[in-house]
């Protein structure tokens, strides 16, 4: 953390200054310059917040130099992680596609696209019981009922499920589920975030929001391993741009910025992304190739029919005609990493 | 709602969709053109979902014309909406400044804060127990001992309170509490604008989402409206742009908007629209100028020592110097729409 | 300017980089920490490329401390300038309203305009002879023609004129318009900056391009400030947002920053900023009472049949029913000024 | 496009629009409903305004359904476009690498890099002499000098040169060039489109702006193709978002998007995109992956003494070293399409 002073900052007052950042274990480092005074703290700075010291009088600015985040923090986690998704690994080289319906709509659905994505090389299964949607008047998922049907497609097909909580009060019927979402219009709500990470050590997909920036993303992510959970899984889904042709921008560059800043696993959600069918396997493909971990891929048997969403699902047979890519694009990546 | 047909659409599959549409009780009429043909669709199409209809084969894309909120929407509610928050009414001419610190603090600087700005015309006293904060490192409000500060406070000057709800497992600590607020990043938490919507008359000041479209910002309203209260102020505070000097850039075009769209009153937060103290006044008399029927301002007895946002805080006397301005402003406007 | 070394840094390296930095006049002041070590640059650093220092591979990051602008900065320049627009004074306290159509379109149109908004109590007329369009196939502006037509309406109503350059080239046609503008998609066409601010000392109304941060804004006022003419005006008209509704989003809180930063006087264009006639008044009032230095409005005749932007301009009466109220919130913020 | 009329529209206003569209041999066709009434145009609306229509008092709002842009449309050019440049293809199958300095810094640099990345693949050099900088005290580029040490390059090496025009005045320099650059700032540059294309039909590499939509950056095309060349090149170069900690943010999804909607050849620079040198081999095979017709990559003999951009400039050798990845996914990426 960098202080920048005022110029007119008089000697006593730069004294109290530095004397506060003593008092919280900062080492205040001055440099005193003809036009300008800076004071470099050297310590834990993690703790505090910038805008109370900006607060002070002959302060003018205050800049950080290191990331708020720890846990997430690749600085001090070196290593990839490598998070168990009910027997299927995600991370550290591990890679795998999850596919499934946007919306569970009754269990011969489910475990139909279940088999049929297990059958093109999916090793989980995804689908909506709680929907946030936009509007009140729309469809709002199956619940209860939902989960009961991602359980049946489980056991019929092995695949472990990932699947959205909304709100805390359900999380007693998440038993069954192998991977919890965390949507991206709930990035921001904290206490879903500190109650989910303290129950649970289950993976936990976390959606960035549609407007977060990397930072932000990580700092939510921080929050469920703070509260004690650190199995999570980092979902890039596309962001809100000017542009209105899409449903959202595709952010790939954030794979390898994510890389960089953190150890978490990465997931691309190409349908969301998009929102049309048709823009899904050119940009799987692509997230494949700038090295994601996984992809997220909405797939539905009758897209037509889908009670939500169904413009950027995928056919069973698009898909199936999809992943033989995926796989001989991630088949080159590991050939570079190998060497 | 228009769909525009793709151009090798067949008479069968036209036929198809028309009847699908008023098997929902919508009246289509089909305009046929050398080039395109297009179909308006003429009844109550807030409960049709337009991604369905473009997952149709024939369908290139589809346009909603009419809003999809009713509730919120001025068309169905042409008369301004008052609401009365403890006694204070907001909105249908009604204007007032609701006053206080970002977080609860102790007793004694609560009730300090909640006189002055009293004394300088504050009709309400806001303050956090429950603060949303980016960082799980950073202070999170007083939590229920906050809310009994803020109840002793209101004992003591009669000052109606505005606080933060951020997990609906709270609510039965709100009893004492007049408008309960609900902050920007959960404005898409839907699970808590339904349940608090379901459980209490109460009003809500719903705060806008940081890249929210007013549209979205009219859904949220109207999840809270559809499960059973009416009583919502809507509340821009600045939104994210690419400008970073400020913490938020104030859309204060919204306000016009907004009363053409919507028959809600609406506040204006200039402290976080901006993010300091130094441009507060100037942003205030601004947004009384252009309409708002309230502002929400931070006031702080030691901005220097505030445990948050105390960079953007007026002191007492910051505050009551800027008072004689809005209301000199707002006398102004009131001259204007009374003739 | 701050240097951030990386961790592994080794002393001959550190010493290198002094050596660079002394080079070039900057003193450069380390800071020594258990984790990490800065370099506190104090001198001219105007002239440095931090892109160049983060390039040297010891160096982790790099940030500025102090404004890139000179001339435009307040910094150097502490007291507001007046710019003298043709005999009309805009700035450093003196108020005052630009108005006209969007494009000129006939003599008598321009004229008729002129003439009902200088009755209006508007300073200075506003008039586009090249139109820079978003579509090659929409009216591009009477060029040399329409210059010709304000000419004339100056001479018939002693306004000084305000219109776009948007070619180098077709300076020599300007010689009778008292304020040059650059319109906001060429506030980065750097050439068009240097030529216009070398070849002249006429005012430049310098619009703020539709995503530019505020930094960007300034460095292209210092363009031209740098070539030769210190006379800018700068122009917020609405900036680029998620909103569709609205044309653009006028972004008011810039005025008080803009304050902060810069001595230039500051025009606010409420026609663009929201699209909607509607709209013009109360954004008018609220640009006012925030302190702009000047408005500039879009009025036409026959908004209906204007060949351009019709749907955002008021007509002659309108204009006339709003000036007064701008004049009366002008007179409270003098009134608070000269306290 | 549709018009929406107002609730209150009378039958002989309707009647006076029907007449208006009629004299522009549109014919309207007119849907009533119990609710709102609207009128579905037919015929060629390209050059229709639609905020002339919207400022017609009983209409509500106008919605555009076909695409503003004819030459650049796909809908009337279903056949992709190949581009020759300088005798080297782009477009419709044929791929290729353009890699050199972002600014030519002298005879010795601009030969030394264009030999590496000829032997490395590359098919084309690039190499700025006229630079676009933000600040006016930054390196303005080498100008006239730097464009004959290009056609020394090209001499030496037969790669075919691409570089950017700033100023129509300076065309007669670019004789020898074979792809002139515009860059993302003079996008909407209209006059510096029109100038281009109607002077020359050598092929422009039109670089998207920074914030522009797509629809936006097709119209920009479409002034130098309505101009009279129809040699574009569209080049997506990262677009401006929240997200600081790089550069830009590749807005990869465009590159389908784009392909559904127009002919042109589309490039992708991942340079200028992230930023930084790290990220420019994983996002290089991403573009590839998704299927871009070719790659714009800065290569510089020694980034860390680069006069711009040094940061985000490839080594010669770790272009060399990813070449072979991006050849590689290109051939998978063929093989999928010859299928």
């Amino acid at each position: 953390m960098i202080i920048l002073l005022k110029k007119n900052a008089d000697e006593s007052q730069v004294e109290s200054l530095k004397m506060l950042l003593r008092a919280q274990n900062i080492e205040p480092h001055v440099s005193k310059g003809s036009m300008q005074t800076l004071i470099g703290c050297v310590g834990d700075v993690a703790h505090i917040d910038p805008s109370l010291i900006e607060a002070i009088d002959v302060v003018e600015s205050v800049q950080r130099i290191q990331e708020p985040y720890k846990a997430a923090n690749r600085k001090f986690h070196p290593e990839d992680t490598c998070v168990d998704c009910g027997g299927v690994e995600i991370g550290a080289g591990q890679f795998g596609v999850i596919a499934g319906p946007c919306s569970v709509e009754s269990e011969e659905q489910i475990i139909g696209v279940a088999r049929a994505v297990k059958e093109a090389g999916a090793k989980m299964l995804r689908g909506g019981a709680f929907k946030p949607r936009t509007s009140p008047y729309a469809f709002q998922g199956l619940g209860k009922e939902g989960l009961r049907m991602l359980s049946q497609a489980k056991k019929e097909t092995g695949l472990p499920i990932v699947t959205e909580l909304m709100d805390f009060a359900d999380i007693e019927l998440f038993n069954d589920v192998d991977v919890i979402q965390i949507g991206a219009r709930n990035m921001q709500n904290f206490n879903l975030l500190k109650e989910v990470g303290s129950y649970t050590k289950k993976p936990i997909l976390l959606k960035r929001g549609m407007s977060a920036t990397i930072q932000e993303f990580l700092m939510s992510a921080e929050y469920i391993m703070a509260s004690g959970n650190a199995n999570v899984i980092l979902c890039e889904r596309g962001i809100r741009t000017f542009e209105t042709q899409l449903r959202n921008s595709l952010d790939l560059g954030v794979v390898p910025l994510l890389r960089r800043l953190s150890h978490l696993p990465i997931v691309i959600d190409p349908s969301h992304a998009t929102g049309y069918a048709s823009m899904v396997e050119p940009v799987s493909v692509a997230a494949t190739a700038i090295g994601a971990d996984a992809l997220i891929v909405e797939v539905h048997n009758n897209p037509q029919k889908a009670l939500c969403d169904g413009i950027q699902s995928l056919t069973p047979e698009a898909f199936a005609s999809m992943m033989p890519k995926v796989f001989a694009i991630r088949d080159l990546v590991e050939s570079w990493t190998k060497k």
